[in-house]
């Protein structure tokens, strides 16, 4: 099976690894205006590569922000359609101090990539690209109809995709769709992610007095913007780690017995992701529930970053007149975001500090999910998987949010394969960001296996 | 009484007032290392000021930070010694983009020079040597010995000057020192401070994980240090404005019926305190008490400043690993500043959010202060003031601090006299700075006068 692609793709190891490296260096940061040409140029790399695939009907679609990519090949009549989805854009490198090698001079060590991207997700979409590629490049054909969707936008919330799959239901038509931006469970391991948290983020500024003052004339008296917010902030959580926002647990819904039994065999150390993954003296969080638990299906509450006030070295004994912070939620499947936002913006308007204004903004919202094991795509995905490691796959769940599946189901009414090779020390978002060069290999022949099995079953 | 030396500030007025534009030119920013130069070229300009004014044993001063200039002219036998004290340092000029007019561009608009350092200190100590300068310039010689002692680090603790008073009671010997830092309680209105707070200055980092983690991986378990930093130190005070660390209020002393008597006598109106000063909507602190009280009379606790985690334009979805705030405790007469240092280490002990590490700096550190309104030297100043503003001198507190008159109190077991000039609405540590022209040459006056009758009276 599949001999004549695979050996395609071990021919062509170098070149899949020195495109990679070209598109790992650009710094297509979606979150800062001055990367915006980096953005450009990575859209129009990946609109290239897909025509080397082989790709047809090829567009670079703008957007108010930054452009969506769409290719498809639509010449298998009778097969199913698999729609590829994956994004071209990264998170900020900083601090940058902290890599051992630059974020955008992509580097080999010990059998991974080092790169800003490398696994999330730039390595890991370009897969599918190369699936498809040696598939089309050893049969002429492809085994079923393809359509690709790759967005720049992933990082900082994706409004632009979710408008354009709402607006384009016919267009986007498929049977299923297949996401690369997650790992296994551990080296090894075949895994399935079959649950996923969604996210609402934002932005809450408290101001105070209508300019900097004294903190010896004033201190006792002035609001402080910053303690206020410090104070606002604090009510959110408790120290056993539940939130506080009236609701919010009101439509989580635990874990059906069978899948938290199954997560109770996998592999997982409380004391390894504590030492080598966390890296910390104690964990936090709600502990009557498990980790995993906590991870994958509890809603959290997080501040992301916060400013205010003077933070340089030495001392300055100010009120200062504003602060803000990045928070967010992350909720799990039933939750409704809508429903959040509006009890966070009345917890907000009745504990706001005396003397304190606090203004929220919302930065992007988007729902949990979770996908059957028993659909016949996710089935052959978990053969391909299993055959390719040698051991059964294991479905668990991912603490992050990809809000694109959530625009799938809704918009499509298909469900989403999240079958990703990363790996749970790959860094993402962090310095030191890695994608293991194996897994790279060993997903494109998954990949390229899954397409061929999924056609051979029919639709 | 003191014509001649009258006559002598009202020809020199234009003089005067350009040597102080001078001086406010030089950025002698105390915190910033890249403004050392500037604190050298300011010290020289106090010391070469001091030589033209008649002083003598002119000193300019290495310490371990910054120069102090030291002088003295002690030709008047049986008559008794002044020491004068200023600080030719300023805080940071930032945030830059709310000054109308340059901050070391010093601008006269609407009878006020506008520039950092313009009210704190420089342009009040100034005074000093020019009151000295006009009694010399027409007596050939001063009613009192004087000494002078400028220093260039009371906006980041003052350790050095700290330092040099405990070394040298001798040198500094005097019956009274005379320090211009405060304000008249309003416009019109003679005033003299007879209590100052004191002031613990830290810095409080949190860590957390060995490095950013992503939020959607970790949020649940990863102890998050910009939540811990939250939770923390919002545990310090309670939303009523009271101070959580125990043991905070035990040594705190209640003004004495008088003189809370005096201060309900004053001009204060709340609404302009809040509308017109502080400028929002609501005051904040411990209601049971008057807001002079709350500002004069009672310890507090505020947060300058915050920083951690992602805090530009977009969002990131992180778990830091570290973030930092700088947080200060006031401290009013009779509490002692180590008590309540070792009081915080333990309170952060007890308290540190579990999986978070938290370290606290001292950076700088000074009890509170009351002086006796019935001391001679306090009461010959009342009459100047008095004198100079036609109505009777009022006496007040301030809430902030002035760790020196602490040290001539302990080391030189002197009174200080707080003799200032400078209006509630100066903006000191804030964009567009200013003090009052009418003030400086009222000041200039006062002092002159001062030193004649104190002379006159004798020792």
């Amino acid at each position: 099976m599949s001999t004549a692609s695979d050996a395609f793709v071990e021919i062509n190891r170098e070149r899949f690894l020195e495109e990679l490296k070209t598109f790992l260096r650009i710094p297509s940061i979606s979150t800062l205006p001055e990367n915006r040409a980096d953005i450009e140029h990575a859209a129009q790399f990946v609109s290239d590569g897909l025509r080397e695939a082989g790709l047809e009907n090829i567009e670079v679609i703008a957007t108010e922000k930054h452009p969506l990519v769409y290719a498809d090949w639509l010449n298998a009549p009778g097969k199913p359609t698999v729609l590829f989805y994956g994004h071209y854009d990264v998170q900020p490198a900083d601090p940058l101090d902290l890599w051992k090698t630059p974020p955008f001079e992509p580097t080999v060590r010990d059998g991974s990539i080092y790169a800003r991207g490398s696994a999330d997700d730039k390595g890991q979409m370009y897969m599918h690209l190369k699936a498809v590629e040696a598939l089309r490049a050893v049969n002429g054909t492809l085994p079923v109809n393809v359509k690709f969707l790759i967005e720049g936008e992933e990082e900082v919330g994706g409004a632009s995709i979710a408008k354009f799959v709402a607006a384009n239901p016919q267009k986007l038509k498929a049977d299923v769709a297949l996401v690369s931006d997650t790992a296994l469970y551990a080296p090894g391991v075949p895994t399935l992610c079959i649950g996923l948290r969604g996210l609402v983020y934002l932005e809450v500024e408290a101001s105070g007095p209508a300019r900097d003052l004294h903190s010896g004339l004033y201190g006792g008296a002035a609001p402080n913007p910053v303690f206020g917010l410090i104070e606002l902030l604090a009510r959110v959580k408790n120290p056993r780690g539940e939130i506080k926002i009236p609701g919010i647990y009101d439509d989580v819904d635990p874990p059906a017995p069978a899948e938290k039994e199954s997560w109770e065999r996998l592999p997982f150390k409380e004391r390894d992701f504590l030492k080598k993954e966390v890296g910390s003296t104690k964990l936090s969080g709600e502990s009557k529930y498990s980790v995993l638990e906590r991870l994958w299906a509890r809603p959290t509450f997080e501040v992301h970053g916060i400013a205010g006030g003077f933070t340089g070295a030495g001392s300055k004994t100010v009120i200062p007149s504003r602060a803000t912070a990045k928070v967010s939620f992350r909720l799990v499947p039933h939750q409704d975001p809508d429903k959040l936002i509006e009890s966070f913006r009345q917890f907000v308007k009745k504990y706001a500090p005396r003397g304190i204004q606090i203004e929220e903004r919302v930065l992007s919202s988007s729902p949990g999910l979770v996908v059957s094991p028993n659909h016949p795509a996710i089935e052959v995905a978990a053969r391909a998987m299993s055959e390719m490691f040698q051991q059964p796959t294991v479905f668990v769940r991912n603490g992050a949010s990809i809000p694109i599946v959530g625009d799938f189901a809704t918009h499509l009414k298909i469900p989403t394969i999240l079958m990703g090779f990363g790996l749970p020390d790959d860094g993402l978002h962090s310095p030191n960001e890695k994608y293991s060069l194996e897994n790279y290999y060993k997903g494109i022949l998954t990949i390229s296996h899954f397409l061929e099995q999924y056609g051979a079953q029919g639709q």
